[in-house]
């Protein structure tokens, strides 16, 4: 196995790096993602490569990105979440071009939740299970599998986005422009929409007079419920039955050990909320006596370069 | 691979058996399954394997069974279709005393869902793909999954079963006791439940009509619908709802190749049912270049009979 590897989470509003030498972090790099199309997002890998050492000994370097992914090829074919990433861009070529790699070295370009569902999986929450469904709940809800110890890719190469599984016949209308996902109920971009409409129909929220024309944070939900803003609790509670149906159909469909719920919201709302959500899970089993877990990503921040890292080491 | 095996499908009003050589059925049996409790099915059984020329020469020896079935140990955990079979019932222990098998020869015991889908997957429907759905729409929703291949089993052992898939956030009540299920609106059994509370509440419907105070059969579904029953209509145009929501979230939490649809609704219904599933299904896939397709069982009534035996070489 590689022991010198660079780990990439190349997210909409951050590159964030890592370094492992046998496993252990020697160094992290972090800088803003530049809004300005691919050429100055390509670039600002580049340097946070540079500032993590550069490509000089490494046996691998992984990249996490937003979006659809072929991570046979490299190739981002959706990624709405990066400014001026329109159409396919082909990253694992473009970086190849611009870092000087060993050509033993691999270079391998992947999912950033399925980098951080790998993460969780080798070294984090769900350390010592082979049947693993990562569940992340940011802006939107992404996710996903391992079956057997090994990440599934599956035929299309998409697999695991749980937010995008129906939890209700005629339901809320999802960023997708399908109707009710998981992600129209749970994703924070789709709970900030019914916010404002239930504020804007009569009902004021603390969620909207805290977040005011900003985007509506993770933190921000956090502090409306500290205060115990209506709003709210309703969004959150109709967050947690929605997870509740989509993760226990995932769990009578696929038969899993453990669900790790990562992401923003949970970050910020804490154990209570992931707490809440197993005990919706468990409500809804089919199987009374399944021993199913639901936890709390355990590498916070770091999971989706570490991740990365490791999708690199083979 | 074995050459002589013979398959039983025990269900909860027939057992039938199948007996192949070299792949070509050779054999064939049917008779009523007893409703006396374990020993008589168990003697069913055996008189079944007599008919078929009995265990002389047979490699394998397979069992499908309705319930939940531990197939590690051959035991059914819980089969509430058949009619005595409190509690667990270790069914190959029983017949391996019954039956003068071979000490080579293999016996296998699993859900009768996963033997039809194993069927189709290798000699039916699904034949040529590996990562396979099956749907079975009868009395409730069975189902069994393909992966890589292979069947999966899980850690639980209990896996495919997308009649407990949730659908609806508060959906109707399922015959499992929990709510807003795939079976609790495609399920034949949950559908008559459905159609006599609209009878008795002021819509009259040929449903109850034609099946009175009987069980509402598959071909009732099929004559009622024939004759434009509004009751009918609407119960079925729901199923398809559902199944839609369903089977379209499993191709995206899964991704998959291909769905097959069997069981008793679809073989009364006929090929325009399962068409309209298929438009359901890709109405609602979050990856619109999808190449899955929806496809009816090819095996029909004999699939779970087949794949049983197919079980049973290994």
């Amino acid at each position: 196995m590689p022991r010198n590897l660079i780990g990439i989470d190349l997210g909409g509003t951050k590159v964030q790096g890592v370094r492992l030498d046998d496993s252990e972090i020697v160094a992290e790099a972090k800088l803003p993602t530049p809004t300005g199309g691919v050429a100055p997002v390509v670039a600002a890998v580049v340097e946070c490569v540079a500032r993590l050492g550069g490509t000089g000994l490494v046996d691998g370097l992984g990249i996490g990105a937003p979006g659809v992914i072929d991570a046979a090829t490299g190739t981002l074919v959706r990624a709405p979440n990066l400014v001026g990433f329109d159409g396919q861009v082909p990253l694992a070529d473009l970086l190849a071009d611009s870092l000087e790699l060993s050509a033993a070295a691999r270079l391998v370009v992947d999912n950033d939740v399925n980098a951080a569902v790998v993460a969780e999986h080798r070294i984090g929450a769900a350390r010592g299970f082979s049947e693993v469904l990562g569940v992340w709940v940011g802006t939107g809800v992404g996710g996903g599998l391992v079956l057997d110890g090994e990440l599934r890719r599956g035929p299309a190469g998409v697999t695991g986005e749980i937010g995008h599984v129906g939890v209700a016949l005629d339901g809320r209308r999802c960023r997708c422009g399908l109707t009710g996902h998981l992600e129209s109920y749970a994703g924070r971009s789709s709970m900030e929409v019914e916010a404002r409409r239930r504020h804007d129909a009569g009902t004021p929220t603390r969620l909207v007079e805290l977040a005011g024309a900003k985007r509506m944070k993770s933190s921000v939900f956090a502090k409306a419920v500290d205060a115990d803003d209506r709003v709210a609790l309703d969004l959150l509670d109709e967050a947690v039955e929605a997870l509740g149906v989509a993760v226990a159909g995932a769990a009578t469909l696929i038969d899993l050990e453990v669900v790790v719920i990562g992401g923003g919201l949970p970050g910020k709302l804490g154990a209570r909320f992931v707490d809440r959500i197993e005990q919706a899970v468990r409500r809804r089993l089919f199987v009374r006596t399944s021993t199913l877990s639901v936890v709390p990503a355990a590498l916070g921040d770091l999971g989706g370069a570490l991740g990365a890292a490791l999708l690199a080491s083979g």
